[in-house]
């Protein structure tokens, strides 16, 4: 499978994540601007992509010889909560006095690392939740999407999958399908396909009753920023199943590359959440509906059974 | 504003559900047939409002000269959670000796009696959140619509919201959408808006951050069957409200007529949980997609701060 996002002759390639599971289409995206946008409308996310595509962004910057820190700024701002966007930003940037190709090399180098942490980390949790989770196939349940399409490739909460499925020790995995855009429902029901692996999508609502029928060994999700304290922000709907799992002593196990860890945020506290567009929630409600509609939610390192990353357990 | 459900020259009339909030149009259902099958598709939805209509279920057989004990088995059948559709259907029945005008006033009787009960109820009700809450105005939280049009009328979980408005005590009514069908951003916000009470409308997974950011002085939701221990059966998603509000010491309370009341049931453990059609859920998942798409789950008794009917606090 070719990577979620990618840089080829002087565009930054990306899987138009709006379009799955309905159309599999590409976009070459030449100005800064264009990346830009495409990050706000979430034709690419997941913040694991999103710092390839802020190394990427810098890149493109240079390469079109545009006003770099201007761009750096645009890109690093386009969305609030992912704290990876920023770094995949500074760490071009910082290359910028060696020129244009040095920038390329080190978003390219980003990308790489970025799979290979990622298939590391999520090997580190394969291991945790074999040892927290005695009942064999494993019945597994994740919300939004944390996989190969929310990182440049294999993935982080759905990387555990995969490497769970190649043993053969996967029965099903839940997936919430985390409204109001659907993440669930359209990428990570559509990897877990590709995939061959079983899995059904239920209402976000239903992950607490599912828990209580004993159809969930253990919840995986991803994350947009960890604090020093190891709270972690993700997608709405995290910290209401980290809760509902404590209550059924169901593990819950984050997974995330080292670059989602802010260690200047003493604690979730600190975190921005984005709030995102009414329009979102609107569509069946009635006319002038007011919405709350945050992105992210923060959830405490004490709900949480374990953090990883490539370092393997998260240790605040 | 008129009746949810109602009797008018020989057929049963309905606000049609599926329609709002975009239109409101009235169904004549003329023959059990139309009415079972607006019952199936929640045209007509609501533990007390199929209570409703399975006793003018009852009532139009038996003025159609039908088979009524064939029309009342088809009617207390046509969903299987909630206990008040049965209850309808055999307190109508028991009238059929006494001839077809006995079984419609007994039928309207029933109607009649659950505008009274649900507002005696949600009476009640508003009292015990005033009581549970010190926080003025109050800032509330609904999942699914137990307003007028779960009901013939008035309503229960937003019958109190009715209340405490009149008493200019409602900062805010925070709206769970309620996938899959909507029933909150849909009908629920429809029913707040009419009666110019402040609401938003959430994603069903914000509720936990919506209460740690303390924008949740209480839950409010209706049931469709009380066992006798107390556990109660709502729509799906009123589980993980009730973990969440127990989490946060948000008090948590059940308003429902006595007839949601199945004293037969011990525990939440014996009640049938209908499973809705997996169309409800792939709209935009890839196809061949599975689903796990339960209606109701049951919360135990001990997560809630009180049941509340007409006649007060439930004890078990």
């Amino acid at each position: 499978m070719r990577r979620t996002i990618d840089w080829a002759d002087g565009a930054v390639v990306i899987i138009d994540q709006t379009a799955l599971p309905g159309e599999y289409r590409l976009l070459e995206l030449r100005t800064v601007g264009e990346l830009v946008d495409a990050v706000k409308r979430l034709a690419v996310r997941g913040a694991p992509a999103l710092g390839a595509a802020g190394a990427l962004g810098v890149a493109l910057s240079a390469h079109l010889k545009g006003d770099v820190p201007k761009d750096a700024e645009l890109l690093a701002h386009a969305r609030p909560t992912a704290v990876n966007l920023t770094w995949g930003v500074e760490r071009a940037l910082g290359k910028l006095g060696q020129g244009e190709d040095a920038v390329l090399a080190e978003a390219l180098a980003l990308l790489d690392e970025d799979e290979r942490l990622n298939e590391t980390a999520s090997k580190h949790a394969a291991e945790i939740v074999l040892a927290e989770c005695p009942r064999r196939p494993l019945k597994l349940l994740t919300h939004c999407n944390a996989g190969r399409l929310a990182t440049v490739g294999w993935g982080s909460a759905l990387g555990v999958v995969w490497h769970l499925h190649e043993r053969g020790l996967v029965e099903e995995v839940l997936v919430d399908e985390t409204r109001p855009l659907l993440q669930g429902a359209r990428l990570t029901a559509w990897e877990l396909a590709q995939a061959n692996v079983p899995y059904r999508v239920q209402p976000d609502s239903a992950a607490a009753a599912a828990m209580a029928r004993g159809m969930v060994d253990c919840v995986l999700v991803g994350a947009d920023r960890i604090a020093a304290n190891g709270d972690v922000a993700n997608k709405i709907g995290t910290y209401g199943l980290a809760i509902a799992a404590h209550h059924h002593r169901v593990p819950f196990v984050v997974v995330a590359p080292s670059s989602t860890v802010d260690s200047k945020l003493a604690d979730g506290s600190g975190i921005t959440i984005e709030e995102r567009d009414a329009a979102e929630l609107t569509e069946h409600t009635p006319e002038g509906a007011q919405v709350f509609n945050p992105a992210f939610d923060v959830t405490p390192f004490d709900l949480i059974t374990a953090v990883v990353t490539e370092h393997g357990r998260f240790e605040p």
